[in-house]
């Protein structure tokens, strides 16, 4: 065995999203460190849809941002096309979602991590892990090398053991047909962690060429685009359509009498699927009486006539493939250029994790990505940021860097993820961040930079930079709520010109600006000497005024919940001793052994009931074992 | 079993360089089109070398270019630097080569595929061909769908059972860690073609971070660079440096003490590897008086630090390549990115191909590329367009397109494939060809616009741009020749006013401009009516006068050489009837069935008694099959 002389502090498996975030942050927090991936022309590869962000995926791009990471600025450098979804509803569901040059992002991707400094990239097929006292030593390549690190990240995606599904044929391949990684799977396993299956599913490629655009209904992106990092400055990205077309009853007929030559419905899929990104034969099955779904057609590359159809993600044989994409409108001459499929891989339930991603049963192994069993690059990205992160921390013998699920999407789903595990393949949505008016996209660097800066992951102009964004948006929060309007007839005159009501008596500002009809660039016409603000600003400080009481709710509730979190249960903490509590969650609470009260309640299945009692026994506990 | 409903008219197996080549030439000719390949992403991908052309492939290239294939656009629109080689020695031998943009080289050339009429691509690994009657019929992918055709062209590169080796580790794979394609190969076995083994390897891939370039030469493209392509107009590319350096006696003491861990030495490989491309521990041992080798460090992408180190290709042990390394001027701390590797493949000896690159045995099956033995993007692409072109001719019904030795490279080339087979990896040289001062890079297009425009490979208006450009040169050439300058004392001012001897009776323009040290702008500047021309036809008149001499000897050789040529031996010629024929010379006869007496003649072991005793059956044979 020959080891590699070089010593790293980290070493990265995987040049996936997580991968590249978690090696990226690593090494720009100067930990010596090694990216190895199975090829370094796929790094920074999009398997799936050739787009990032998305409904609460928008925040978890803006939030890898705020922490050093690189998918925002890539997008942004690369992206085809940008949008803020959910417009029309509240703030708290504003998603940045934007569509990717895919060759362009996947190469800007693989020059950012060759530059970067205190990173190298080596292509190997890792096989083995290697542990020493309960303590990551380094990895094994399929060459039969060692290389030696102190920390290890595993972002191995869909390649553990990845098999593929068209039809009723079946092949092992990591993602479309590359290699997959049999043997790392074992390792694993070996090492203690428990494997399970899932599967995800993708949608066939077509060719341009020989779809009818002209019958369908173009959709553009934003005239005045937003970008996903606070740091890119001068956006002015393409706009190239994506265009709208449906299923129809056709298309599910063919899909029905069809169903048994799909692999999932005859039963050679084991691995579960998600129930959030159904395949389009799931769809028909469980909504039989839908007469339509949407389907997006999408650029996969500014150059490239292949066209990516979201909403068709499917196993079933390629011959239906043909014949039910045929039936839909737009679609009836079309060529596949790459058909779709499914993949069924092994992934670690990621309940055997810490919340900074290591493993509980190996010190120095962190896990992050779809190997944790998410689905998504954002999914993935963010994991790698919390990975990176708390690798150096824990190599650089700080405290861990944990999210709280108060202050990010990211901290909501890694715990969800280490509390209540994965059954399906879990993506994020933004019904899973309870605090979710503070959690917007638009004030991510806002809420975030403090900490960030804190762990030496923005420096300090970008830092000074946010804090004067804050200052001018504190300043006209408190002009507008300290600047009193009177009910002269000169003023209800100039609130006419704008048409709002007239006041009767003496208010605030603020309370003018709450007023549906008006925003702060109206105000400002009728108050000239209101501070002058960016549109980010202005945006920020009437959502701060316009869902004053909503936002002051959720920060009530979030010390309430604050004081259940900080309720510490003893590690030793024994479950088999507390009366009361029903097997079923007894069970469920030895298996996750929860941190804090507020983990536990967090527990799927958990009752306010068994809250209390375990609640009263640490009480008691924490009495007992005080000194007399 | 699916078939695909749409019926093809030639599919091509492999999006390689041969592939794509055959791909295009075939839609271009209009003739429906499929290209089948493993991935589209590596479309147009390099497996070895960033650069295209070089010595005589260079020349394959312009022929490409002439024949209406895509390479050279290819390459003048992606390239890094371009220079001609060989410019201290005679015109013959001079050669175009560039650095290419790896990346930028494959994108490019996929678009190209996928805005490309009466053409689809789809991605599949096909395993196995299709014949009914001796007649290639489809082909059936690895989901099980068959696609029909009327002839099939194959460019399957090293794919064929690959089998990867790095030092004593194999496995599996068809580039880098591609998957290979196992079965296909099994089924051309099944339909009768004999299938051997070949090897070869490729560099390892440097980090160029970790390279001391200030150590070393810089070596920078031409001043004035030329493109490829007769088509690109306003040519203006970038000029990015490569480096030389050396090994070293330390290099090759590491590579001597560790060829015990060399799958090459210790006798796990058993295809055979190419003499020309030897690999470093070859040349080690080959060579062992050699102090120091060359090694060119070459970019691959404009933006990436990956380097290339061209002549290091290895399949030595990964500690061996990093020990041998850095033992090398400037690579003293040098980091691999991808290690070097060699690998084993199936080819299908050429032999059993016509000129037109068909099979003998299989009516419509063509093959194209590494698959016949060669090795090399530009042979891989020529042979391309040969396969490409006759399969439309045969689909067309029409005579098939062949290139005589006197005529092109590719001519020479394919010439050497299928009379004398390959035993090693082919490659071309200038030196294969016999009439290399005629068949010139500067006068490709000159050469063969003709007869491309025959078959339809050109449009109208290049082709006149190109008679326009001969028209030009033979004008000048007229001028020169049939222009005397008399001995006066004014023009023997001029002469001398130019540094050329004074005359002494009258002689033509011609032969002023035949001396050594005269051009034919030097010449312009004392006979000012001269034609004007471009530097590129200036450059021809000047051979076309220096080398009057040569160039007329090869016309000669050729027109003897001709009258062997058409001496065609019938189909049925039986070599047993013919006495006075060694065993061995008659076993390669019977093997080879040579259609003339001139391909007979390049029979390797050939001897010119065989040649006249079969030349005299032969004329027997025909008075006595003439009517009485
Ligand atoms: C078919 C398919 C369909 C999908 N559909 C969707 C969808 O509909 N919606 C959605 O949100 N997401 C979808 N995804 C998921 C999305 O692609 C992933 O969640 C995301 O890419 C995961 O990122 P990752 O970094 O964890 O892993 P990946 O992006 O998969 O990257 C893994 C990396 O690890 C490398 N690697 C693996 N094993 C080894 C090893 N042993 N040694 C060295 N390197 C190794 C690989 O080469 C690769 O570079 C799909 C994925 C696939 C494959
Ligand atoms: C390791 C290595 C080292 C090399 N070193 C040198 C060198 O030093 N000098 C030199 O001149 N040349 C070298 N080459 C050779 C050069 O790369 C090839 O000669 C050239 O690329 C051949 O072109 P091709 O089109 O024949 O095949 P390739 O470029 O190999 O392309 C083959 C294509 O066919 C596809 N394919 C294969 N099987 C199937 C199937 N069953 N179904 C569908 N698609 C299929 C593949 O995906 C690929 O796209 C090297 C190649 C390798 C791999």
């Amino acid at each position: 065995m020959y080891i590699y002389p070089k010593k790293y502090d980290c070493i990265v498996i995987g040049g996936g999203h997580a991968g590249c975030e978690a090696a990226l942050i690593c090494a720009r927090l100067k930990l010596n460190t090694l990216l190895i991936t199975i090829s370094v022309d796929t790094i920074g590869a999009m398997s799936c849809n050739p787009a990032i962000g998305g409904l609460a995926k928008g925040h978890l791009v803006k939030e890898v941002d705020i922490f050093g990471g690189e998918m925002a600025r890539n997008i942004d450098e690369t992206g085809l096309q940008f949008k803020i979804l959910n417009k029309s509803k509240g703030p708290a569901v504003w998603s940045s979602r934007a569509q990717a040059d895919m060759p362009a992002y996947r190469l800007r991707m693989k020059h950012t991590l060759e530059h970067q400094d205190y990173l190298d990239v080596k292509q190997a097929n890792v096989e083995e892990i290697v542990i020493e006292d309960g303590k990551i030593k380094g990895v094994i390549t399929h060459i039969g090398n060692e290389f030696l690190c102190d920390a290890l990240i595993i972002a191995t995606g869909t390649f553990l053991k990845g098999k593929i599904f068209i039809g009723l044929n079946e092949f092992h391949a990591g993602r479309a047909w590359e290699p997959p990684a049999d043997k790392l799977s074992e390792s694993l396993a070996k090492a203690g962690l428990v494997i399970g299956r899932l599967k995800t599913g993708t949608t066939p490629r077509l060719d341009g060429r020989t779809i009818d655009f002209d019958a369908l209904e173009p959709q553009m992106g934003d005239d005045e685009p937003i970008p996903f990092s606070f740091k890119t400055k001068n956006f002015n990205p393409p706009n190239y359509p994506c265009y709208l077309t449906y299923t129809n009853t056709k298309t599910h007929e063919v899909i029905r009498e069809n169903l048994d030559k799909s692999p999932l419905y005859s039963g050679m899929i084991h691995g579960i699927g998600t129930r959030y990104c159904p395949s389009i034969e799931d769809k028909v099955v469980k909504f039989p009486d839908r007469e339509r779904h949407q389907i997006f057609l999408e650029p996969q590359d500014a150059n490239s006539n292949e066209i990516y159809a979201d909403g068709l993600n499917t196993s079933l044989d390629y011959e239906v493939q043909v014949k039910y994409l045929r039936t839909i409108k737009g679609l009836e001459k079309v060529e596949i250029i790459r058909p779709g499929y499914a993949i069924e891989y092994d992934f670690v339930n990621p309940i055997q994790l810490k919340h900074t991603l290591e493993t509980k049963k190996i010190r120095g192994l962190f896990l992050a990505g779809q190997i944790n069993g998410t689905s998504g690059y954002e999914e993935a990205a963010a994991q790698g940021m919390v990975a990176g992160i708390n690798a150096a921390m824990y190599l650089l013998e700080k405290p861990p860097f944990i999210l709280a699920r108060d202050e990010a999407y990211t901290g909501v789903m890694i715990d969800d993820l280490v509390t209540k595990g994965v059954k399906e393949p879990y993506r994020i949505f933004t019904s899973r961040a309870e605090y979710r008016l503070l959690l917007r996209e638009d004030n991510t660097h806002l809420r975030l930079a403090e900490k960030s800066y804190e762990y030496g992951l923005i420096d300090k102009v970008h830092y000074e930079e946010i804090q004067e964004h804050i200052k001018k948006v504190n300043e006209a929060i408190n002009i507008l709520k300290t600047t009193y309007a009177m009910p002269s007839i000169d003023f209800n005159k100039r609130l006419e010109s704008i048409n709002t009501k007239p006041i009767k008596t003496k208010v605030s500002l603020s309370k003018i600006l709450a007023r549906p009809e008006i925003n702060y660039s109206l105000l400002q016409t009728i108050v000239p000497d209101l501070p002058l603000l960016n549109k980010i600003q202005m945006q920020q400080t009437e959502i701060e005024i316009k869902y004053e009481g909503y936002i002051n709710l959720q920060k009530q509730q979030i010390e309430k919940f604050k004081k259940l979190e900080s309720i510490v249960i003893p590690e030793d903490f024994d479950y088999d001793k507390v009366a009361g509590l029903s097997a079923e969650i007894r069970t469920r609470l030895k298996e996750i052994m929860p941190k804090t009260l507020g983990q536990a309640m967090r527990i799927p299945g958990m009752t306010p009931v068994a809250i209390q009692i375990i609640s009263i026994f640490i009480h008691k506990k924490h009495v007992q074992s005080k000194p007399a």
